[in-house]
């Protein structure tokens, strides 16, 4: 231990401090492959004093400080830089407050996604935003992320879900931002502002979120597809009738084998595609909409949604079993699904790249998931070429780079493409007025 | 005309720029008592290019810029600064695209809010965000307050349906912020920081907006009371039960004293409360809930809802009819809002001050109205002695000062009280990036 860590841990109650380099390492990357840097150390906070006291000392020596969650993002936004100290809040668990009446709660930054929704449930509401790690993730990473989910189509990311944020500045300064309340419009939109931005500008160290009222009554169907366009013209079908899903997923054919490789779900050979979606109420219009399935399953219990639910959720495990996983993230207006999904199918073809997609469809957010060598340290050039391919297709169909995981590392080298200089600028502004040394998760993001 | 409003006259197309000081004068106040100073000039603008070349022509000049809607804010936000150029985007009418598919709206700032929603119904969909106002304020106006509206408790505020913007900087510069996507989370919330900024950081010149499925079928009840607090119970039954209403709003006797002077409604003597709720599907549950209700009405046709909606519609309006009004906004936990009425009424009394309420009661956002004389050039002492503890009392129980008025100059004094130093110095510090010159609205919301 040197002088430098030294002073972190004097600085620090007992315990919160992980010097060993190998532990430390554990500490270091998220679910990409990125190659981190080495960490000086990693700080466990277990308060917002110990979240305080570490960017304190930071700010003192100039150390980067890369705060963490569970690490499960995907673009690369928790990887540890060189010389860096982690900041995990992984253990700053508390439900601090639950309140049915105003269909709140605030939680510290370590609470497990779906134990905050548990929690809700047993008062009959519900934590809305459910990304498919929501098992475990937690609900800071969601926050640095904005992070999406399979019920997005009917309540919205996590912003929409995020009433007020307490933050700890880069200099140890702290601050409370938005509300208790539903509605408030006093000052600028900061907690907009620290939503999304993986750790650039603050430290969040509780949330007040709002909770809605758990659906009553839910139907699921599946619906098997011997094209995939078929499916996509299913759900542009399902959003035209306004059937208002409250969840509305596709996969494709890869994604399916994979899954039934695995788990063995009966695939037909003919199966090209499979859409899942659930109702509030009654799920018979949209069944009825997928008048070119080849077959409709409809649940007519809870334990049958949750097997139909599940097998989506399956999606993602099933693919790691095939091989390294660049999980990429566009999102294109619902109307170039069809399009989108004819591309990506394309693109695989010609670069001879393996590509299974899901698609929170009901959004118009697709995951292609390109599927490479397990023995190489990242992606090799046909797959970065095809991802290129796929992020310009979804730009010149008026979509977004990524829907739901954020821009980390990975999708810095395109950001420009979509935002542009003056964006770029004002973003560069925004970072120095909050974070004037640079020691918050430099290099990410924006 | 002097030689600087002769340089913006002759930056600008024929018949954009008044000079005339009596017609000018007509463009500098908003819906408050707030004294105006007197513009310079100002600015019809009909295009973007129309906005660049002002705020081009401002920045080289050091003219103070006040952007402008339709005038219909509470909050003194568009009121004019001396020597200031008013920048008017009410003639920026158009909707450049209405996407039924991808259920959007690309529009220009000046349209009005309710044109947009009679546009987006003729293709089944709905602009969900409504002000009392809607039917003669603009986008550009809403977006700038971050307006909330009588459907909020379902839909939510303005920002919930803001998609991306295009926006002029301070100094000409035009950018684009957000995306035509349902998600999307590349940068900074750039789109969130614009909306509600009340025009300090930049001109929005487009807005791509989020469209809604209109729903189905509405059913519309109006419950009567003899007490307030019984009322304010049934909201809270309602909230409890999930009867996710789509609007809930409240009434005190004050306000249907007025309302009936005025339109005879046949309000019995004994009412001191009104209740309008709308749920889409059935409101017999909502109905069952007012059970100490003294008379319940239920719509069977839409004539009929409209007609009890209309009631409320008309509250604003009908207290104008008493005197000058300090519309006020607090917002509260929904659990707290007996108790806020209850101080409510405890302050007017203890004043001797007319306070008249309607509360959009589902997102327990009130609006205490002062009523003050018409001879008096601003509020006397006692109103402002009022609000104080209105705002206090607010704040005491969790809430904010504004739930969707804005800062503007009213709420200025009390801001800090909600905020805090830190906060302070972070607006302060966006300002700096977005408008280093402060000609942008200045004075105003921060």
């Amino acid at each position: 231990m040197n002088d430098l860590t030294s002073a972190l841990v004097s600085a620090l109650p007992d315990g919160r401090v992980i010097t060993d380099p190998d532990v430390a390492d554990s500490y270091a990357r998220d679910r990409t492959f990125v190659p981190p840097g080495r960490p000086l150390g990693v700080v466990l906070a277990r308060s917002r004093d110990d979240v305080v006291a570490t960017l304190r000392w930071a700010s003192e020596h100039r150390v980067p400080v890369v705060p963490r969650g569970a690490g499960t993002g995907l673009a690369g936004g928790a990887t540890a830089v060189d010389g860096c100290v982690v900041l995990s809040l992984a253990r700053m668990t508390a439900i601090r407050e639950l309140v049915p009446q105003d269909e709140i709660a605030v939680v510290e930054p370590g609470v497990i996604t779906a134990d905050l929704d548990r929690a809700a449930r047993e008062h009959g509401l519900m934590y809305a935003p459910d990304p498919s790690s929501y098992e475990i993730s937690t609900i800071g990473g969601n926050l640095a992320t904005n992070a999406g989910g399979l019920r997005c189509v009917k309540y919205g990311v996590t912003r929409d879900s995020v009433l007020g944020l307490e933050v700890v500045l880069a200099d140890g300064r702290v601050l409370t931002t938005g509300r208790r309340t539903m509605k408030g419009v006093t000052g600028y939109d900061l907690t907009g502002l620290f939503v999304g931005s993986e750790g650039t500008l603050g430290v969040i160290t509780a949330a007040t979120l709002r909770l809605r009222r758990a659906p009553r009554e839910v139907a699921t169907i599946a619906a098997e597809f011997t094209s995939l366009r078929d499916a996509a013209a299913a759900v542009s079908a399902i959003i035209a009738a306004g059937c208002q899903p409250s969840l509305l997923e596709l996969m494709d054919r890869t994604t399916l084998q994979a899954i039934d490789d695995w788990k063995n779900i009966g695939l037909e050979p003919s199966t090209r595609a499979m859409l899942i979606a659930q109702a509030e109420g009654s799920a018979e219009e949209m069944a009825a909409l997928c008048e070119t399935a080849s077959f409709v399953a409809t649940s007519s219990t809870p334990e049958e949604a949750a097997e139909l639910i599940g097998i989506r959720r399956l999606a993602y495990q099933a693919k790691e079993r095939l091989g390294q996983c660049l999980v990429e993230d566009v999102c294109v207006p619902r109307s170039a699904l069809p399009e989108m999904i004819t591309t990506i199918e394309e693109v695989a073809a010609r670069h001879g790249v393996m590509i299974a997609t899901v698609a929170h469809a009901g959004d118009g957010n697709l995951h292609p998931v390109f599927v490479f060598d397990r023995g190489l340290a990242e992606p090799p050039e046909e797959v970065w070429a095809a991802a290129d391919e796929v992020f310009r297709a979804a730009l010149d169909l008026g979509g977004t780079l990524t829907g739901e995981h954020g821009v980390g590392v990975l999708k810095k080298r395109w950001l420009d493409l979509e935002t542009g200089p003056v964006v770029a600028e004002l973003h560069r502004g925004i970072k120095q007025v909050f974070d004037p040394l640079n020691i918050l998760n430099p290099g990410k993001a924006i």
